[in-house]
C-alpha cells in the first residue's frame, strides 16, 4: 500500500445522516494521517436528540512533564464516566459511577507517555514506571514475569530473550480508534482501537479493542480480538490487569467468586491462604500476596466475580467467559496507600508467570497464520446494597454449593 | 557556541534571485531552532521556470500512533518519486517510477518515530520494530549483527559493550536538513540531511547525506560522508541496506552481478548456494539465505548489480565504487508476503558479521581525527526490457568471462 | 485526585496586584495541563518597575532533530545569563557573566530530549549521549558509576539490578515549573521546579529545585529538596555534576578548596596525584584523573571551593553545608577540545562510585517515610582579580593552615 500522497482529515466529525447507519468519527489513524490535534466534544444531544440520556466524548491530548502528548478519551454515558488512554495502547485510567470508583492511588501520578518508558529497565521492570491505570492489558508476545525465554532468531535458530514484564501492549500507542453511536435505541456507543504488535522476524499481532456502553448504563463491556497478521503460527498472551484502591477497597472488603480450586503463588502468598478472600486495610510494608484460581462456570462456561466494600453496599462484578479466558490471578497488594494500596484481579489466557513456566503447562495459545481469538469482559458497576445482593447470589449460584479446593503449597513451576 | 539569544526562523523560502546562487531551502536546523511545522511544497515551475519538467518536493508531519512528529520529505522529479523520512536518519521509505517499486511490505506498517525503538530490546534487536524502509544505513558505531564486543571507556580500560543490530544511525534524527536546486541545467536538485551519532567517551561521527536527482531522469545518487569529529582515531562501519520486495521481486526474479566470489554465511545458506542468483516466489517459513560477495570492478575499480523480474523488463540497477564499499550482502528473504517477502542488496564496507569478527578480518575502516569517508551509490531504474538490456550487458562487460568463485562452506568466523 | 475535567490554563502570567505578594507564573504544570506552547518573555520593568535592574525571562521550546520539543528558560538577571533545561531534569546548560562563562564544549551539541535517551545502552553508560550541561544532578535512586547493586523486588526479594550511569534523574523532564518574583527589594527571582522520580515497587522520590538570584548580582543558589513520598524508607544520592570548559579551564587554570583529604579514584588517578590541583591544556588522549575530596569547614561547617584561571583574575566558587553535601569529586578529564576538554567540581551526598560501593562505606543517606533532605549550593562568579582574591582568601581560612592528607593509593572498593 502506497502513501506518498498523503490524506489531510479535518477534525470535523464525519455525520451519517441515514438514521440506521451509525454516527463514526475517526480519532486517531495513521492511515490517515490523523493525530491528537485540538480538543473537542460530542454531545448526545446532537447526534442522538431522541435519546432520553445525555451522554458525551470529550477528546484531549495531556500537556506537560511525561505526559506531554499523551492523548484521553473521556466518555461519559451519562451515568458512567470512563477515562481511556489511546497512547497507552487503549488502557482505561478509571471509571467513576456516582461515588464508586474503579482506580487506585498509584505512586505514579502522570499518565506517563510510553516514549519515557523503558521496558528493560531494572532488569525488565520498567513497565512499573508507567502503572497507574485501573485497567491496562499485559500481552501480546508476553504477559507475565520478566525472565528469559527461548524464541526462533531471523536464522531460524533458537535463541534468548529477556522477556520484559507483562509486556509491551500497555505502551504501544493506538494506531486506530475511531467512535461510533448507534442513531437508534439502544444509541450503544463504542469506542474502538486498534494496537500493532508487530515486527520483523517477531510476532505479527493486531489488537483491536472495543469498549461499549449503552447511554444511562451501569456496565460497560470490553470485546477484545488479536489476530495473528503473520503467515507462521504465533504463541500470544492476554492477561486483563484491572486494578482496585480505596475507598472500594478497604478493610474487610472482600473479594467473591465461584472458586473451583486456589493456589498461592509463592510460599508467602501460601501463608496468606486463609481468609485469603478477605482484604486488609493499608499495611505498611505488606508483601504482595498472588493466588491463582480456577473458576466454576454456568452451563456455557460463563463466569462472574465480585470486589464489594466492607458494608456490602458498594461493588464492582466482572463477567467473562472461561473459554476465552480460563484463568484468574487475584493480587493483593495492600500496602501503605503512599506506596499504592491496590488489589488486581485479572482474567487472563494464563496466569502472570513467565512464559517459559506458562507455556509448560499449557497456558499460552497459539494463533495459526490469520486465526483471531476473542475475548470480551463485562464489568457492572453496584452501587447500592439492593444492587449487590442479586450479583452476590449469581455468583453462589455459580458455585452451586460445590466445594473450593484450596492448595496449601505453591506449584512446583521450575 | 552560545546559543542564548535563539533565533526564530519563519518557514518561507529563503530565494535567492541571482540565477546562478541555487535555490536553498532549510528543512530543519538545530542550529536555527527550525523543526517539522506546517506542510509545505516547493514546485519546480516557480523555482526553475525554465525547466522543462515540473518537480516539486513535498513536506509534512506524520500524526498518530507511533508515527506522530515523524517528518516526511517527498521529491518528485517529474519521473521518480522518492520518500525521505529525516527522522530516522534520512533514510529513504521507497521510490517509484511508473510500476517500477522499490520498496516492500514489512509487517511493520507505521514509520515507527526512533523514540519508540529500543534497540537493546530482545537481545539487541530492537530495530527489527521499526524496520521496513526500502534503504536504510546500518552504522555508523557498528552495522551488523548484535552480540559483545569490546571497546575503550572513560578510565581508558577496555570494556564491553553488547552491540544493537545495525547500529544506531538509523533511529537518529536528522539534525539539519536542506534543499538546493540549481537554477540552471541540468537543473540539480539536492536534498542534504545531517545526522549525528555523538557522545562523550564514545563515537564522535558526523554523516552529511545527500541525495541528488535531475528533473526527468530516471537516475538517483546517495552522496555520503561520515567524518570523524573526535579527536582520536575511531572505527566506523557503513551499510546501505537497501531492500526490494514485490513486485519486482517474484519467483524467477534474479539477482545480476559482476562476482567475484561468494560465501555462504552459514551452513544453511550454503545449502542454498547452487541457483543462489534466483529468487524463489514468497514461501512460508523460508529461512534467510545471506551471502557475503567480492565483485569485479572495471578500472576505477567501479561496478554495477541489478535485480531484474523474471520477465527481464523491469529491474533496479546500483553502482558504486569498491574503493569505498568492497563489500557486498545479498540477503534472500523470500517468506511469505506477510511476514516480508524481500530481498536485501547492501553494499557496505564491511559485511554484516557482528564487529568484533568484521575487524578480526580487517573489515572496520578507522579515521583519524578529523577525517572524512565518502560513499557514493547510484541507483537506475530500468522500465522496459530495452532499458535492461544494456544494463545487464555493463554488468556482463565487468564479469569480462571470468570465473566465479563458489566457496561452499561458510567462513569460519570465531 | 480525580482528573475527569481538566483545567484549561491560558499562558498569560497570573499577576498578583498586591505589592507584597510575589509575581507568579506557572511555565509547565502536569496538574493544570500545561506544557510547551508558545514562547514568550517576561520582562523586569513590568513585572517590578521600581528594580533599577532590568532582569527578563524567555521562555522557548527548542525544534529539530533530538532537540524536538525541549523545554528552555532564560533567565536574565541583568548580570548573570541562566539557561535552565526544564525537560532534562531543571539542568542548567550554561551561565555567563561577562566574558566568564560556566559551560563546556561536550560532544553532544544538541539538547538531547530524553525521550532519545536510553540509559541502558552500552552497558548502562547511555547517559553520556546526551550530556552537556555545565550542570545536572546525578540521581536520585543512584548517582554514580554502572553496574550490578541489589534491590527489593515486588515479592518483598532481595534481587538484582543493573544501575545505569548517574541515574536517572537529568533525564527525566519536570512535572512543575513555575517563576516567582519578589515584588520589593532584593526583589529575588525564582524558577522552581519539580522532577519525579516515582514508580511502583520502586522509589518515590520527588525532587523540588529552586534556582534563585538576585536582579544584578553575580551570584546565584541552587536550593533541592528531594522528599521520600514512600511509606517505607529510602535511600537516595545526589551528585551535583558541575562542568567547566575553556576559556575558565586551561593549562594553569586551578582547583582552590579547604582540603583534608584527597583520595586518587584509582591507580590511573594516583598517578597524578602530585599538582592533582593544576590543570593542563587541552591534551588528546588524556585519561580522566578523579579525586574524592574530604574539605574543611566553618564552625557551621559550610565550606568553598574555586576554580580559577590561570591568570587568576577569572573564577568562579561555590560554596555550601558539609552537612548536606559532605562529599567533593574532582573530575579532572582535560583530553582534546573535540573530545570535551572539562573538568567537574561535584559536590554530593555521596563519591561516584557505584552505589553498592558507596552504601559499604556509608555513604548513602536513608529518607524515612516522608523525610525531606535539603541541600544548597551557592555559586559566585569572580569577573576580575579584585573579586578573585577575597575568594581565595576565604578559601585559605577556611584550611587555617592545616596539612592536607594526600593518600597515595586508591582505597580498597572491593
Amino acid at each position: 500500500m502506497l502513501r506518498l500522497i498523503p490524506v489531510f482529515c479535518a477534525l470535523t466529525a464525519h455525520v451519517a445522516f441515514a438514521s440506521d447507519e451509525p454516527f463514526r468519527k475517526t480519532i486517531i489513524s495513521v492511515e490517515r494521517n490523523l493525530g491528537g490535534g485540538q480538543p473537542w466534544n460530542v454531545r448526545g444531544r446532537e447526534i442522538t436528540p431522541d435519546c432520553p440520556v445525555d451522554w458525551s466524548v470529550f477528546k484531549n491530548t495531556y500537556q506537560g512533564g511525561r505526559q506531554e502528548g499523551v492523548e484521553s478519551i473521556e466518555l461519559n454515558n451519562g451515568k458512567l464516566f470512563i477515562h481511556v488512554i489511546p497512547t497507552r495502547g487503549m488502557g482505561i485510567r478509571q471509571v467513576w459511577c456516582g461515588d464508586v470508583l474503579l482506580r487506585w492511588d498509584s505512586p505514579v501520578k502522570e499518565l506517563v507517555h510510553p516514549r519515557f518508558i523503558n521496558l528493560q529497565s531494572r532488569g525488565g521492570l520498567g513497565w512499573l514506571e508507567g502503572f497507574n491505570e485501573w485497567m491496562c492489558r499485559c500481552g501480546l508476545e508476553n504477559s507475565g514475569q520478566p525472565g528469559t525465554d527461548r524464541f526462533i532468531n531471523n536464522q531460524g535458530d533458537e535463541a534468548t530473550m529477556d522477556l520484559p514484564l507483562h509486556g509491551k501492549i500497555a505502551n504501544i500507542p493506538a494506531s486506530e480508534v475511531e467512535l461510533l453511536v448507534e442513531r437508534k435505541p439502544p444509541w450503544r456507543i463504542r469506542l474502538r482501537g486498534r494496537v500493532d504488535e508487530r515486527m520483523v522476524f517477531g510476532p505479527k499481532l493486531e489488537l483491536w479493542t472495543e469498549l461499549w456502553t449503552e447511554p444511562g448504563s451501569a456496565t460497560f463491556h470490553i470485546e477484545d480480538t488479536v489476530t495473528n497478521r503473520g503467515a507462521q503460527p504465533q504463541e500470544f498472551q492476554m492477561l486483563y490487569h484491572c486494578n482496585f484502591g480505596a475507598p472500594l477497597l478497604e478493610e474487610g472488603a472482600t473479594f467473591v467468586g465461584p472458586v473451583r480450586e486456589v493456589t498461592p503463588f509463592n510460599a508467602h502468598a501460601a501463608s496468606g491462604l486463609d481468609g485469603w478472600t478477605r482484604y486488609a486495610g493499608p499495611t505498611t510494608g505488606y508483601v504482595e500476596q498472588v493466588y491463582a484460581l480456577r473458576l466454576f462456570g454456568d452451563a456455557q462456561d460463563r463466569t462472574r466475580v465480585m470486589l464489594q466494600n466492607a458494608a456490602g453496599d458498594r461493588a464492582v462484578s466482572m463477567a467473562w467467559s472461561l473459554k476465552e479466558l480460563p484463568y484468574l490471578t487475584v493480587w493483593k497488594n495492600t500496602g501503605a496507600v503512599a506506596d499504592g494500596y491496590v488489589t488486581g484481579l485479572e482474567p487472563g489466557t494464563s496466569y502472570p508467570y513467565n512464559r517459559r513456566i506458562e507455556r509448560k503447562f499449557g497456558r499460552v495459545p497459539k494463533l495459526a497464520a490469520g486465526e483471531s481469538y476473542r475475548m470480551a469482559v463485562e464489568v457492572a458497576i453496584h452501587a447500592d446494597r439492593d444492587d449487590v445482593r442479586p450479583a452476590a447470589e449469581a455468583i453462589r449460584s455459580l458455585q452451586g454449593g460445590r466445594e473450593t479446593k484450596l492448595n496449601r503449597e505453591p506449584p512446583e513451576i521450575e
